[in-house]
């Protein structure tokens, strides 16, 4: 008997746009039949339908939109990619655009209108209702990914010394309530929270119960002028599922959501992976190719110019190289390695980093031990090189010489990977945007320092 | 007047123990300091005495829990990073180990003792109370990463006539209630679940109204089978809260909540960014010396072999090398420059792949994009580098050479940096996995052969 394994082969489509739907939606767009459009589409999620968007050619989206305009409501436009909302939103007619907002949550509606220029905002926030109005513009007051971005002004309180029934009853009477909220937050009369009540327990405690007697030991504020992806860090941390943001007198001014700090976690995900990479972090798949010609160049540049001092490095050898043609099949070789256990350390680095995993705590004994990783990996390959370098070219010297080069350059390209991207974070750097180049430098420049002149000490 | 900034450079430490805890706590384990222990470590989250753990030297770690395992409970204990729990649980006394478990929620039971010997997970199972053993061992019976590992089985559901009014003096009436619930399932009289009412809803409703008019159109079921890795995307691509689980019958059998989807999320973050770089997925900060070998040497023999097939592209021109030694200075750049390229590339593919904006509807278009770029880019440095060529060792024909390489290599750069993981992910393998390994020697070899390839025919 073997176990059955979870179901990843046929998983894929799972709760993707089937690809038949994907196909008949191209279809419907060349033909202009919007009622076959309207009914492919109406099985669909929001997020989905977004993604559908973002997945036609530039041409088809136009005419999607025009095709479909009635339909883009609220839900889908805050779901649609940044990079393509501004086109869908000038596509859209001014009325369809003002139903969509004034059914969005405020922190949506920010999120929407952040990247606007002065007269298409005003355009949109002249479509919400006067408080919703303010609740943005509040937001808006402060700094790009802060807490106050993230936030939504909607919020359910209580004073503290309520009972569950009198709060029950409160809720019963209103009709603005958010679509979701998981916590009654307590308030005193300065309105400052002071703990919060989750709806299960609320509900499942007697109604004469006060709720300063079912607060959660797991209530903690976030400040609004907190960055974004700490606010993330710490919902992922304690797990929290709401958090209350307060001002800097400690007065609450809004709400802020589990499903907007997974968003954030994610968004800082792909930041960190796309930067490792070298690719500019705002990169998306329906950027043109103008766009992402503008992303990558900068980083290929920055490597021509890295690239150059390890040329130069060669240079320096040339009399050696022709001399002994055996060093510049060899070079490569060692500088490859060295690279590759630069990067290997660097990337569990940056990621100890922004994990808050790697702290003054232990800072010490993971240098040492990766210190350590790349001398004994460094003593692998030195024999393995040594080995291979014998019997392709003969010669017990320049296998001598290419052992010690790789061990030199394996411990090298452990030091570095570690010692540069914590440099880069004491800065107050991203370690994610420029460790990677600085590393391969290193780990090219020692590494042909390293062989070539060795090779020329001892061979010639 | 300027924008106020968020809180960057000192919230470092916002949400994480501060630096003298740390100290104090080293202090306090090497002079015995039980008392002093308690005092620090007592208004720290689980999640924070957890990393604390996680953080100290493995000599530390052992006395640390020897003079805190009174009050390590199941909070802190599935906090602990799995590298490590089985060194804390073996040295905590069997009734603390056990009062722990009993604390704990199903999913985190089942997390716990998954990868555990059959010894060992018996004496855990023994300490539950029947009902839980009995879930937990149902949970078991599912195959790892599958949704069934993740849910909890401790699910508060309704029948679908009941009203309001009936279904909070039910929740009164109940003592069992999980900690943290968001919804009440509703299920027909088989059990299978055919919606959700949020407790917000059941809060501001009439007493009479029926649950079935209350339920949210967000509802989905997850099959018990499904890959956990989906489940996340479900739940962050859908604003889920909470999910009902169903067996292939269609019966209730658990639920799953977004703080596990969450970290299933971070999880497969963490996996696509450390195995991009050729780390063991499994890699920790708290892995030894001898752990870490093993995870990455590897990865490093895999590029030894590659490294020599580069080697042995130079070695079939080492005549012209000889003749002309500038081809061994100028050759890592064309090579380098392909690498960076086609790292770009593939990574915007992977993360693609893995965030599902890559598929049948946009990937011919994606990779139009990408071949355009990589061609863009290819004439861009192929002018710099026969400019440069041509300054440094002068002759027309050298710098044409360079570019025309140039040109090619960042071409195929692009090619393979799309092509190939999009042929790992249709042969079923995780494109994250060995993506840049191929992708690299393709570059390499492509590089180094149009580079000195071009050079022997043109210029000797």
């Amino acid at each position: 008997m073997t176990d059955p394994r979870p179901r990843e082969p046929e998983s894929e489509d799972d709760f993707a746009p089937a690809r038949t739907v994907v196909a008949g939606i191209d279809e419907a767009v060349d033909t202009g039949d919007a009622a076959r459009l309207d009914n492919l589409l109406e099985p669909l999620h929001p997020a989905d339908i977004a993604d559908v968007i973002e997945q036609l050619t530039p041409r088809r989206r136009g005419e999607f939109v025009r095709l479909y305009s009635r339909e883009i409501d609220g839900e889908i436009l805050s779901e649609i990619d940044e990079s393509i909302r501004d086109e869908v939103i000038e596509a859209l007619p001014v009325h369809v655009l003002a139903d969509a907002v004034r059914e969005m949550d405020s922190d949506d509606v920010v999120d929407l209108v952040e990247d606007m220029e002065g007269p298409e905002r005003e355009t949109i926030l002249a479509a919400l209702d006067e408080p919703d109005r303010v609740a943005v513009e509040q937001s808006l007051t402060y700094p790009e990914y802060s807490a106050g971005r993230l936030m939504q002004s909607e919020v359910v309180v209580a004073p503290e010394h309520w009972t569950v029934g009198e709060t029950i009853d409160f809720l019963r009477g209103e009709d603005w309530l958010p679509d979701q909220f998981y916590h009654v937050i307590l308030i005193d009369p300065r309105r400052h929270p002071t703990g919060y009540v989750t709806l299960g327990r609320l509900l499942s405690a007697r109604r004469g119960v006060r709720l300063r007697d079912l607060t959660e030991d797991s209530f903690r504020t976030v400040n609004v002028l907190q960055e974004e992806g700490e606010v993330a860090y710490a919902f992922n941390q304690y797990h929290l599922i709401s958090a209350p943001v307060v001002d800097a007198d400690g007065r609450l001014v809004g709400v802020i959501t589990i499903d907007d700090a997974m968003n954030v976690l994610d968004e800082e995900h792909e930041e960190d992976i796309l930067r490792l990479a070298g690719v500019g972090d705002e990169s998306s798949l329906s950027d043109s190719v103008i766009e992402t010609l503008r992303q990558r160049l900068p980083w290929l540049a920055v490597n021509v110019c890295t690239a150059l001092i390890s040329a130069t490095v060669i240079s320096v050898f040339e009399a050696s190289i022709s001399q002994l043609v055996a060093l510049a099949v060899l070079m490569p070789i060692v500088a490859s390695m060295g690279g590759n256990a630069g990067t290997q350390t660097l990337t569990v680095a940056v990621r100890g980093l922004a994990t808050k995993g790697l702290t003054p705590g232990n800072v010490r004994r993971v240098m040492l031990r990766e210190v350590l990783v790349g001398m004994l990996n460094g003593l692998v390959f030195a024999l393995a090189l040594a080995a291979i370098a014998y019997v392709w070219f003969g010669g017990v010297q320049l296998a001598l010489v290419i052992a010690v080069a790789m061990l030199i350059n394996l411990t090298v390209a452990a030091l570095a990977g570690i010692a540069i991207p914590l440099a880069l974070d004491k800065a107050g750097a991203d370690p994610a945007l420029a460790s990677g180049t600085f590393v391969t430098t290193v780990t090219d420049v020692i590494g042909f320092f390293a062989f070539l002149g060795l090779a020329t000490w001892v061979l010639l």
